[in-house]
């Protein structure tokens, strides 16, 4: 079963916004056995809509759009889809009356025609109940072909896939089972990684794919396959992975599936009944910010300083004056410091703390924009380092992230 | 002009990664006045490609293809553009050049085969210089139409959009002026606002389009215009959106294009040579990382503490114990004094706290989850506030983090 995902709206044309929910669709539909052929995003325009529909109907056999929907854009959409199923609009009593409840119960407004009219759908349709907004989601059986319709706002549309959409694909078709594992490796380059695993590449059965997936310092390996017997794809993609992992194994640093390095390194702290604790200068956050992301992390996580004057440095995480000055804010020396303050201040068992120069303009140090320098301080010693990761500041920022969660990592799987 | 994006890549169809590639693409094209008709998402095969190639000419002008460059995918992709443009491929002396000064003088690793392969070019292309990687750019005229190919590595393919293929473009056509106004709003729904100026929206010239766009308690009002003449636009536009602006004055705060919430705040901050420092506890960390995305922050941003655990709270904050016990930690007279503790200890003028449930399991406070208390101390007293944000962590913590700012700027404005 191929599928496509249409989505409907300027905002993702002009780049106003980035498009996330194609990606959630595409994640939700490969794990239920079905392949994403194509994503295609066009504008809020009746002609478009038409000619997407027409052109993904002869090349796959689900669509799901998303967008165009809403109390100020129904009108062109569900027309177009009346117009392109040769139906027509009727009131829908159950979406009036969810219409009706999130204004009076929810919202606390008064309800206007325009909301009324979100209850008109197309008569063939079958509502999907929007438990979060007032638009409903629609599914049409067309030409032995299966439309989906659902508003774009994340968190609606989420619902609607995961609690209606996907368990009716699973009720109507036979799917197959398509399961991916990708490898996180660190330090070799994409070319270099091919050439050493070239007869593995070469010997995979044709139900399984090899893709290299380059970002920020670290090459991705994802095996993907797709099989009719479920126990066949499972045994073949771990036989797969092992060898693969074995293959790879300096350079191997986890399975992406095992959830986020920041993940894999909380439940290795749950493990040890350990706590930690950030002192973040450059990373201004973004470590204590992807740690917190998760939920349940408070079963090791402390908290964190971000400390971006220098004042702070002194004062709330005990960086002596001198010691800054003799080395400057970015040094190892300072970065050392740092997480030895945070850790005693905060009472944790290990800390991260970073210390650099994002860019684009220098700071304080003399150092070079790009220069950072990460400390982990472990229940009895410090590891410093100091890298070099580029001018560009978000990159800059990532790199050290992702970094410190690695060093962090291997110093705990030391003690 | 009109222009499609086709991206290449599973592991966007598959949901791995969110393609932001085609939101800053989109962006550059529509200042420099190309209108991105379509972006489409398509597998790494070749029939896909050509299909793609083959659909998109008919549509648009200008084609821009990202993905399927790199050492382990470039024969599909070269060899299919090949295919489409009755080409061959030829070694291109100065593309060699580059990759082997990459492989020498930065990454100091030994150049392997397939990496001198990358010189290989279609022979009717001009080539991109890619300043930071070793996969070219291609810019192909074909039959009245451009077609460009980038690698997809985002950094590599930025500098190439910015520095290569915008110049181009611009050189090439004679571009109409394109121009976006974004009004936020805060505190009514998208059909409340579009019944308020119905007729505003009713009397706009047809060169001029108004979008609603509502995410997470704001819609944001896009004006958005094109014109061959730059200064007819200008203001036209100008009028439009201070007629919009008075229209909707009670829940106008700011525009978009004058940056984010957090980049006004710095400007305000600046402006009164104020300081700002942050406590959070429910947020983790996003309201310090939000703040220091920006460079230079550190002329107002003193920097946070992440008060995760209680103990770190009362330790670090100066949160006495009784006040804890007597209200809970998810109180407004935590949040208070959350606030008071880090601007006093961290010297600033004003200071943000949060303490909430973001969920999905209760913690500490017998609150609901997704109740969070925000508080602003301003360098004479103490704001506090409480919301109740609904029960999905992630939306949980982007509306606290918004809402603090938006706080802040109310009190700064005040004072």
């Amino acid at each position: 079963m191929l599928a496509e995902i249409i989505t409907i709206g300027d905002e993702i044309l002009i780049g106003q916004i980035i498009d996330s929910n194609s990606a959630f669709i595409g994640t939700q539909l490969n794990k239920a056995g079905v392949s994403v052929y194509q994503i295609t995003s066009i504008q809020d325009d009746k002609q478009h809509i038409l000619n997407a529909l027409e052109e993904a109907s002869r090349r796959v056999d689900i669509v799901i759009v998303t967008g165009g929907l809403g109390p100020t854009k129904d009108d062109i959409t569900k027309e177009t889809f009346c117009h392109f199923f040769k139906d027509k609009l009727v009131e829908n009593k159950k979406v009036l009356q969810q219409v009706k409840y999130l204004f009076e119960k929810v919202y606390s407004r008064p309800i206007s025609e325009v909301n009324k009219q979100q209850a008109l759908v197309p008569s063939k349709a079958i509502v999907l109940k929007n438990e979060f907004g007032t638009a409903p989601g629609m599914w049409m059986n067309y030409q032995n072909k299966v439309f989906v319709s659902l508003p774009g706002v994340p968190y609606e549309m989420k619902a609607l896939i995961k609690n209606q959409v996907i368990p009716r694909l699973i009720d109507k078709y036979e799917l197959p089972s398509i399961q991916h594992t990708t490898l996180l490796t660190q330090g070799r380059g994409e070319s270099a990684i091919a050439e050493h695993i070239s007869d593995f590449e070469t010997k995979l059965p044709n139900f399984v794919k090899l893709a290299y997936l380059p970002s920020t310092g670290r090459v991705r390996l994802r095996l993907s396959g797709k099989h009719n017997q479920e126990s066949i794809l499972s045994e073949t993609m771990r036989n797969l992975s092992n060898t693969l992992k074995q293959l790879v194994s300096d350079i191997f640093v986890g399975y992406e599936e095992e959830g986020s390095f920041e993940q894999q390194i909380g439940k290795l702290l749950i493990e040890k009944q350990a706590t930690l604790s950030v002192a973040e200068s450059c990373t201004g956050g973004a470590i204590s910010q992807r740690i917190t992301k998760n939920a349940g992390v408070s079963a090791f996580y402390k908290g964190g300083v971000v400390s971006y004057a220098t004042d702070v440095k002194e004062n709330t995480l005990q960086v002596s004056k001198e010691l800054i000055s003799q080395h400057s804010v970015v040094s190892e020396e300072v970065a050392s410091a740092m997480a030895m303050g945070v850790k005693k201040s905060l009472q944790s068992d290990y800390a991260i703390a970073t210390t650099g120069n994002a860019g684009p303009a220098k700071g304080e140090s003399e150092e070079e924009v790009g220069t950072i320098c990460i400390a982990i301080a472990t229940p009895s010693s410090v590891f410093t380092k100091k890298f070099y990761f580029g001018k560009n500041r978000e990159r800059v920022i990532n790199k050290a992230v992702n970094m410190s969660f690695e060093l962090l990592k291997e110093e705990i799987l030391k003690n």
